[in-house]
Parts: C-alpha cells; sequence; structure tokens
C-alpha cells in the first residue's frame, strides 16, 4: 500500500473536520439509520468477506462469522442507544429570576461530540475491533467522523469493510468523508494521524509500544488529547484452596480451553494463575498439563505475531526458577504456537518483573504462593489489567474477602468461577483496566458506555428554546430521560 | 512554613493509600454525614475565618461570606448526592445460561473510587476551590482521601478549614488520614506530590504554566494519571449588532460590573469582546469607558498577582494596534489594579498571539472586526474556553445562528445575553472547557458531576449476591436508579 505523506495525513484530518461541521448536528434517529445500514452492508458482504479475512487472518471460518456477528450486534447497539437519545446525560436547572440576592439563569446541559476521531484498527480482531468494530462505532454513534487507519495484516478485508460504510454514508444521505479509511503503515504516519490539529481523540487496541506512544504524541502535543489504547493485559487467575479441593478437574477443564482459544490471541487471556502451594495445586498442576499438551499448536495471526510469541515464550522459560510444565505433544508448522503451561514459586516471581509481562498466545504461568502473604505480594506486583479471576467455594470467598478487595483495585472487570475470555457486549461490561492494561481506566472500549469516550458536556445558559437542540427543549420533544430541577425523569 | 521532604511526602500520600482501604468501604449514608459535618465546622468556626482571609487575601467580607455559604452549599449537594446513590450509574444485566451457541454470564457495573487524590488550593478562591472546595468535596464523596497542598497565599485559612475537616472526622468516625493537609510552598513538594505512586488523580486551579507542568509530570509518569487542571481564560464576548441597537447601554453597565467585579479575579471574567465595527461598537465602546473610569483600582489578592497584572496589562498596551480606551481616574496604590479597557482592530488582533493571552485583573480587550468574515477569522484565533457569551436580540440570534454553532466547539458553556461571571453550582453546569482552559474538557469542576473526576467503573461478573456492594444487590436494597437488562428505574 501506497504510504501518505504528512501532508496527506493533515488533508484527511481536515476533510474530517469539515464533515464534522455538518455531522454533529444530524439527529439521532438519522445516526441510527446510519448504523444500521453499515450493519446490513456488512451482512451484504456474505461469504467473500469471511473468506477475504480467513485468507488474511488465519482465523477459522466460525470465529470471523462469529464475529461477524458480534460486530453488527455493536453497531445495532449504538443505533438503539442513539435512536432512543437518553445517553446524552441531560441535566436542566431552570431560573428562578427571583432568588435573592442573585437571580438563578436557565441552564441546561448535555454531552456533545469530541470532533474528528482517529481510529487504529487492531489484528486479533479484523472486525470487532478494526474497521467498523467498536470504536468506530461509538465514535460515529457520538457524532464524530472518523478516521480509520487500515491494520497491515488484513488491508483488503478493511478495506471491504470500508467499502460497507461508504455505501451506507450513501445511501443513508451522511455527510461526505463521515468515514474515510487510509492505509500508512508506517509509523510515522500513525504519529501524524495522532499529531494533526483537527483530531480530537484516538482509539486504539493492540501492543503496549505502540499504545503508549500513541499516548506520548497525544499528551505532549501543544493541545494534548484523549488516547483511549487498550494495551494487553496478563489477566491473572487466583484459584483459592477450597475450590481445588472438590473441583480441581473441572477448573482445569475450563482453563486448558481459555488459554488456548483462538490460539491464545484475545486480550482477556488468563496468561497468570496463582494458588497457594498443596497437594491439590500440584494435582491441578498435572491435571492443566495433561490437558494442554493435547492441544494441538495453532496458526497465529500472522508471522510477526508468531515471531513474537516464540522469542516471549523462550524468554520466560529462561527466568530463573520456571518450569516447563507442559506443551503440545504434536509440532508446531511455521507461525504455528506451541501450547505452554510454566510454573515458578512466588519466591522467584516476586523479584523478577519479567514474569508479569505479556505473552501474547496460548500461554499461561502458575505461580506457587507459599502462604496468603506471598499471594498478597504477588498481587502488588502484578501491574493494573483489563480482568482478575477468582475460583473459589462460597467458603473461600467469605475467607478471602480482603484479598478479593485488594484484587478489585488493579482492574477492571472480576469474574468469580469462570473465565476471562468471551467479553459480552453490554451495557454493564467494563472492558478497561488500570495502566498500563489501558491508558484511562476511566472509559470502557466494549458495550454502549464506550460511546463516552468521544463526547464532553456543553453548558447553555439563558438560551431561547428555538436555539436549544431537541434534547434540552423545554417540551422533551424526543422523551428522553433527563435531570431536570434534580429529579430524573422524562419531564 | 517548613517545607516537607520527598520522603515526607511519599509517608503522606502512603497514609493516603492506607486511609484509603477503609474509605473505599464506607457508606453513602455515612458519607453524607461526614461531609454534612465539614459543612457544620466550617460554620462553626465563624467570623474568626472570615477575619483570617480577610487578612490573608484583601478579599472584602461580603465576599468572604458568599464565598463560604457557597463552599457549605456544595459540601451539602455532595452530601445529598451520596446519600441518594444513584450517582455510581449501576448497570445490570442478568445471566441467561441457557442461551445459545454461548451462556449470558450475570453482570453488574459501577463507579468506583480511583484512590488517592491531591488537591492543589487556588489563590483566588479561598473557600470555594481551596481546602474544603470542589475539588476536596467531589473526591471524598466519590470515596477518595485527599492531600490537600495548602496555598501558600493563605496558608492561616487554609489551617482553619483544615481543622474543621479534621474535627468533621473525628466525630463522624471516618479513617484516619482520610484528610490530610500539607504545606509544600516550592515547586519541588509539588511536583513530589504529583509523581507519588500512590496519587491516583490531581485537582488543581490556577495559572497555565502551574497546571501544564503538572500535567506533564503526571502523564510521564511511569503509570500516567488525570490531572484536572483549570488554568485560565479570556471568556469571549460576543457582542451582535441587533442588540448594540436596541440596548448597548444596558451591555455596557453589565460588562462594567462583570469585568471589575473581585478586581477581575475570576476565571470566568470577561477578558476580551468582539463586535463588528460600526456607529453603534464606537458608542459602546465610549459607554464603557466612561463607566469603567469610574470603577476604582482595588487592591488584589496578593503582591504576586499585582506584579502580574500591571506586567500583562503593560505587554498588552505595548501591543501593535492596541489603544487604551479607559482607566481608573484614580490612582492605584500599592498590590491595587487599574480597572483597564482596550481596543484593537480585528487586522491586527488577528496576526498578534499575544492578544489571546490572558492579562488576570479588571481588564478587557475589546475587538473591532470588519465584518461577519473577519468576526469568524478571530474566533478562530481564540483557544478553548471556559465559557462565551453572546449579546443579541431574537433576529441576530438566528442570523448568527452557523457562527454561534462555530462558538459551541470552543467552549464549555455558552451564554446568551449574561456575563460569564457568577458560576451557578448546580448540577446542569459545565466549568470546563477545550485545553487550554483545562487540561480535560470532559470534566466538570463545578456541581455534582465534578464527582465523575474521581471515580472509574467496575464490572462484577457472575458475583454470589452477598458479595455484590448494596448498588449492584438483587434486591436494590438502596432504591437507587438502575439500569436494569437496559431499562432504567428502581428495579
Amino acid at each position: 500500500m501506497k504510504e501518505l505523506t504528512t501532508k496527506e495525513i493533515d488533508d484527511v484530518m481536515k476533510q474530517s473536520q469539515e464533515a464534522f461541521l455538518l455531522y454533529r448536528q444530524v439527529q439521532g434517529t438519522a445516526k441510527a439509520l446510519f448504523l444500521n445500514s453499515i450493519a446490513e452492508e456488512i451482512e451484504s458482504l456474505g461469504s467473500d468477506l469471511i473468506h477475504q479475512a480467513m485468507e488474511e487472518t488465519n482465523l477459522p471460518e466460525a470465529r470471523l462469522a462469529g464475529e461477524r456477528g458480534r460486530t453488527c450486534n455493536q453497531l445495532r447497539q449504538f443505533a438503539a442507544l442513539v435512536k432512543d437519545g437518553s445517553w446524552v446525560e441531560a441535566r436542566i436547572d431552570t431560573a428562578i429570576p427571583d432568588r435573592a440576592p442573585l437571580p438563578k439563569p436557565d441552564l441546561r446541559k448535555m454531552m456533545v461530540p469530541l470532533g474528528p476521531v482517529v481510529v487504529f484498527g487492531a489484528s486479533n480482531f479484523p472486525f470487532a475491533y478494526s474497521t467498523a468494530g467498536v470504536d468506530t462505532a461509538s465514535a460515529l454513534a457520538a457524532g464524530c467522523p472518523v478516521v480509520l487507519k487500515a491494520h497491515p495484516a488484513h488491508p483488503k478485508t478493511s478495506e471491504l469493510v470500508a467499502s460497507a460504510i461508504e455505501k451506507a454514508t450513501t445511501k443513508t444521505g451522511m455527510p461526505k468523508n463521515v468515514f474515510q479509511h487510509v492505509h500508512t503503515p508506517s509509523f510515522e504516519g500513525g504519529k501524524a494521524l495522532v499529531q494533526s490539529s483537527f483530531t480530537k481523540a484516538v482509539g486504539f487496541t493492540g501492543s503496549f509500544s505502540g499504545g503508549k506512544a500513541l499516548y506520548d504524541y497525544a499528551t505532549q502535543r501543544p493541545d494534548p488529547i484523549p488516547v483511549f489504547a487498550e494495551m494487553g493485559s496478563i489477566n491473572p487467575v487466583f484459584i483459592l484452596p477450597g475450590a481445588l479441593k472438590v473441583r480441581g478437574e473441572k477448573v482445569a477443564d475450563m482453563y486448558a480451553a481459555s488459554i488456548t482459544q483462538s490460539v491464545g490471541q484475545f486480550c482477556t487471556n488468563p496468561g497468570l494463575m496463582l494458588g497457594l502451594k498443596s497437594p491439590e495445586l500440584s494435582q491441578f498442576t498435572m491435571q492443566l498439563s495433561q490437558k494442554m499438551e493435547k492441544i494441538a499448536p495453532g496458526t497465529m495471526l500472522h508471522p510477526g505475531i508468531a515471531a513474537n510469541y516464540k522469542k516471549n515464550r523462550e524468554k520466560a522459560l529462561a527466568q530463573k526458577g520456571v518450569s516447563l510444565s507442559a506443551q503440545s505433544t504434536d509440532a508446531a508448522k511455521e507461525n504455528q504456537a506451541i501450547t505452554t503451561l510454566t510454573t515458578v514459586d512466588a519466591s522467584d516471581f516476586l523479584v523478577n518483573p519479567t514474569l508479569v509481562e505479556e505473552v501474547f498466545g496460548p500461554y499461561s504461568l502458575l505461580v506457587r504462593a507459599g502462604n496468603i502473604d506471598e499471594l498478597k505480594a504477588s498481587l502488588d506486583k502484578i501491574p493494573g489489567q483489563l480482568t482478575a479471576t477468582i475460583i473459589g467455594e462460597e467458603e473461600d470467598l467469605i475467607e478471602y474477602a480482603d484479598f478479593i478487595r485488594l484484587v478489585m483495585q488493579k482492574v477492571g472487570r472480576v469474574i468469580i468461577n469462570g473465565v476471562p475470555t468471551g467479553v459480552e457486549v453490554c451495557p454493564s461490561m467494563h472492558h478497561g483496566g488500570p495502566f498500563p492494561a489501558t491508558t484511562d481506566s476511566r472509559f470502557t472500549s466494549v458495550g454502549t458506555d464506550a460511546i463516552k469516550r468521544f463526547v464532553r458536556p456543553l453548558s447553555f445558559q439563558n438560551f431561547p428554546d428555538t436555539l436549544l437542540p431537541a434534547e434540552l427543549q423545554q417540551s422533551n420533544p424526543l422523551g428522553i430521560w433527563r435531570l431536570f430541577n434534580n429529579e430524573l425523569g422524562k419531564k
């Protein structure tokens, strides 16, 4: 693909700003038609899209079909959200002209879009976190035009999805350039997109080094802008003693599957497990090892990811005290990843920061703590995460309640007796954790609240009713939920 | 005051983290008692507090009494908010165990506190934006302990207010060190507070250079944290032709008062006015000048601010094309500020970035635009602002509707036919504008939504009901508003 010059990138962003002046005036019902139309056009691409993605990502057909479904579902959830309209957090405080000592003005507030948003597609989700993924869907729902930087690992898939968005743009009469698709595979191209004065926010899913670089560019601009970068996670799983006693084998089954799902290429992959030393933990390690050995190596998304897996796995295995507990019995072919389980004692884990680095792929490290103090100390060494999981019987959960509260400080989602993989798309999902899991733990990149990343509040003081946006007009013509003189209702 | 060492500062922050582990468990009703008790204890200080503040700030008694009232009102508004409890944005999606192809888990989400917050007191509001001001009140309401850096311009006033908070802490049984008061007048002290690994967010009101420095320290930490810095604003006022024709003199009255209120020491002071060249604009300038000349110089908050005003005013007057249109007839005594109105043609304004710099004090610059294009070009030169004001008759507002929409992109609040000074404390107030007015336009530092600065969402997946916070338990024991399976209600 031809690399764009910095001048061309700034022109693209300028066109995005011009589109913004029109698009921010578009009503919620019209934005809903647009988002639904994108979903329909993606579905209309049929098997061509799936086959193109299979060719570029090595992901199997069923997984890609499922991901396409999720992507269209997301678009439709945002369509429903903006059609309903209540998401703007309208607040109204009416005037009290005769208040002493000073009259109270009429004040009304709602969320308005930030402006042009740059989205970097992710390699591991060619649909759900890429071209028409949640970043694009939520930015368009918010009223922000999108400039999408295609992921160089699946440029043709990205082109196909972009063509669907362009069709929907025309069909529903949206402003020209409300969505633009660019190929700038180089690092410099991404930098220029973030540094353009027209860019008002950035969405990214990928590596720590990539996300942190974009964050630094954005915060060091003359006018800093927000970057929502999801940068990976090792998603610690704490396996408590009671559970190991009664259902160790079941837990091993569940985790052999979770660690290796999609060749371990999920940001919520459980890359770290921790338990208290006991005969039951030894037995669990053996059971999990036996199950993981049977899981054949899988082909990774692209050669770069496969090479990184190989390198990071070898680095982890070379650390002091780390033992290989299990690996796929079958040999790995080119670009395939060997399913791997390693173990280490907490005493070694505590002094080696390398062991909390992500090994992106079908890999997990099991830490054996000598006692609860070592378990707590191990938790202290784990940086911010997307998720943490607690496996425990009812009495475990009571006994370790204080510990679970400490875990909550580190993460964006806590799962009890489940697996972290499988991120449900719904309003109560929070997909975002303390740094370095993401650059901003206060915002989610999954679920309808993702729209909040691309808006800011604007207050309207003493406006004539006719000049107010419909959301704030006295008669509530859209029938949305509003906080009206401090009472929530549809008044 | 004795300067703290970096080690002592880190100890203070460590104590704050220890307090956090207890304080984050405190229920909303108990936090409400605490906040109400702080208000009561401040009121109990009576005239001692007012007299101490008068001595340290040169502000008059009535203004300080009013500001104390506002401060206690703010504390009580946050108390009511956390007592009600609905602010946590609870979302609940119940499980669908038999969903195909995969079961849906039970997911629940609410806002939780970030952790220890560092607050820098402001010089221009010794109560409302200082020791027990909105930053402290909203952080404590959120469940975050506060470390307050006393403003060196009013350390004794700050000590008195801190003693009230400490009394309230004891009386209501809050954790030790939930509030700590430190004097670290040096730049290095502030830096160490922001850089401590225990600090999770920062609130600041003051100069651009101060706020931007804190922002840079925070974003360049190994784990970046949010900084909410309000850094000043020139709050442009656009005076449209129709209004000048029918009520120029009334507008001049209103603005002579607004520009000079509290010796111009408000962050919403109207430091810039813009209009279209016409006989009416000339007459308005003359009328405003006559009124401003009569306003005697006032004593500023402290000698540093008075010296800065003198320097910045002289710098502005030395710029090409800038004329002195009015200044106080009375001479200025030591530390007093001369009321000043300057004028400039848009052609000079457009090419001189110095003219959008804030002159903090009783000063305003009036820009004469030759036509609407010059007015639009002038708007383009104005960076992000807290507020903008439009003075216009109904036909002005219709004729300039597109222009008003452009104005909205630049600011956090738009006022029609009023003045920007006088920031109402209510849910629909947004006090925060695009950079450089604040470091984060997405959050307010006035009104109950200020609590959102110090929280993040946390998802609970498949939790037993008894382990959930009360806000998310199935029976809704607190009776709060929740989004339950996508329906807002008190279910």
